[in-house]
């Protein structure tokens, strides 16, 4: 089993604090692959967002409301918690909407809104999809503004892994200290250890290398946005099965994810056209990245093997923003024995 | 007046919370030119270590007071703060030391020695020569446990400052959000003024491109490691006088240090060479790259114009690892009429 967790903020204080700044707006904006998606997703459909009133939560720097004001919307309530709230007003002035978009500063379970919304539209993906637990929110934005039959965008969220055979990272951390014994004349050898087990027990946010991808990819878990409930989030789990496509060493899972911005139920549009942003590794590149798991073990296999088991995500008993990440698995070779992790190396 | 506040670590305990793990001795002992000055500062003089007892402070991996045994030492007490003592033992056994090296863990403040020392070895240099404050850990213990005439490993150490002419970090941060406005059919350009505020107020630990100093650089403060005591580091200030040698505008200040292993004093060894480990721009890069502030002012100047001021460091109240960094200066013609920052551009 491996076990891990992702982990940042602390307490509801510290997260919003940490979109006080500008330079995390910044960074979210500068990735073009989401921002456009959001763009799309909203000015695609002016027929739809005209006269509709729209609920953003989470709203930074306004951008996405401001979408949805050029898109037609009649009022849009832009919910945003932390102090950017003050920049929200001034990008809603300097575009002409005051009249139309109302920015909120509180969170989103604390507001009272004067009448129920049409459209809500959230960025709300953290890394690994439900990092930062922000989905939570809009959750009960939904089930307390939302009419009946309105929209959610995104509407469906999905997430995939894949088993990778890739120890470069973790060999760089460890060889290291054999290197500086040379360099320097110290014996620093018994630290590999310590860099070998710290670097395996960290979450990984990088891009992940199409050629360490050893199978296809799952799907492990669908959400679908209008119905998940927070309870369902907050401890999940999902299984998972890859055949390996070559002879190698497995190492470990990568994962991403990508939200579909699909038509509203019971509307019919034969030209809204299905909208994904996705961020597998074999598409252009976003500010999440792909988020990797390394195995304690390094197992070698063949082609035709199966590494198979399960993954379970649970809320952090100290911080509710943590993800707890577990993973159950054993290598099955293709004549059905077990081969680990029974017998690590 | 520009005031910065140079600011990470919070209490004692995050404080050597971070450097109990592994990477960030990784990151010190990945920088060749810091690891060998004390490598040669120490294994060049094996007939002064010989037989001599050491205290290292703030011992890390224990890789100082390893090159100290090597170099004859017949006691070193390697005093390490932080979980890494686990590993510093380890390795001071894999070297074969355990007989002369004694890991102690926790703060110098609090150990008892049966002995005094004749050797203070300590990497204890943060940004800024001065940043998080380790070097009051060094004065104490040198006035506890160094004997008259020992040796202090750095002997000195020098601030330098130049004045800089280099608006492109500030201005790339600035102009992001008139680009994402014209990409994004989005007025965001009020966002300009808090990109650019933000950008001005923070403390950049930047590499300083060589073309962006636009004077001679300045000495600006020297430190005996052998007289120094910890109230005059606590505020302490300097003068600067810069002559420009160009037109262009001017945009701040840029800061590095060195430090030297001097012989010891009352030493007479004619091939004693002396030995300084710089962080400047000039030479090849190390960790600690250089210290960057920007003024809220830029302020056109033509060539021997002069700015001149004091630079003040007073210790955070708050965190006493802070420094509050204060410039005040005037920029003054060459005829000898100032012209800022009475009017700032």
């Amino acid at each position: 089993m491996t076990s891990t967790t992702l982990s940042a903020f602390g307490e509801d204080a510290s997260y919003f604090e940490s979109y006080a700044g500008l330079q995390i707006h910044e960074d979210m904006i500068r990735d073009e692959v989401r921002t456009q998606a959001y763009r799309r997703a909203i000015l695609d459909h002016k027929d739809y967002f005209k006269g509709k009133v729209v609920l953003d939560v989470g709203a930074g720097t306004g951008i996405l409301s401001v979408f949805c004001a050029q898109a037609g919307a009649k009022k849009v309530y832009s919910v945003e918690a932390s102090a950017i709230a003050v920049q929200t007003r001034l990008v809603v002035e300097a575009n002409g909407f005051t009249d139309v978009i109302q920015v909120i500063n509180d969170k989103v379970e604390n507001i009272d809104l004067p009448e129920k919304v049409d459209i809500i539209v959230s960025e709300w993906m953290g890394y690994f999809l439900l990092y930062e637990s922000m989905f939570e929110s809009v959750i009960f934005a939904r089930d307390k503004w939302l009419v009946e039959g309105g929209l959610m965008l995104p509407s469906k969220a999905s997430l995939y892994l894949c088993a990778i055979s890739d120890e470069s990272f973790v060999r760089d951390r460890v060889d290291f200290w054999c290197d500086a014994s040379k360099l320097y004349g110290v014996d620093l050898t018994c630290l590999m250890d310590m860099a070998r087990q710290s670097s395996l027990k960290d979450v990984h946010v990088e891009w992940l290398e199409p050629e360490a991808v050893l199978s296809r990819p799952q799907k492990v878990k669908t959400v679908d946005c209008y119905t998940v409930d927070i309870e369902s989030l907050r401890s999940t789990d999902a299984s998972f099965n890859f055949t390996s496509m070559i002879d190698c060493s497995f190492t470990g899972f990568g994962a991403w994810f990508d939200v579909e911005f699909q038509r509203p139920r019971n509307y019919v549009d034969p030209f809204w056209k299905p909208l994904k942003l996705s961020t597998s590794p074999d598409l252009p590149p976003t500010h999440w990245k792909q988020t990797l798991f390394y195995s304690q073990h390094t197992v070698k296999i063949r082609q035709d093997d199966t590494i198979g088991g399960v993954v379970k995500l649970t809320c952090n008993n100290t911080f509710k923003r943590w993800i707890n990440v577990e993973f159950e698995w054993d290598v099955v070779s293709r004549n059905g024995s077990i081969i680990a992790p029974a017998n690590p190396n």
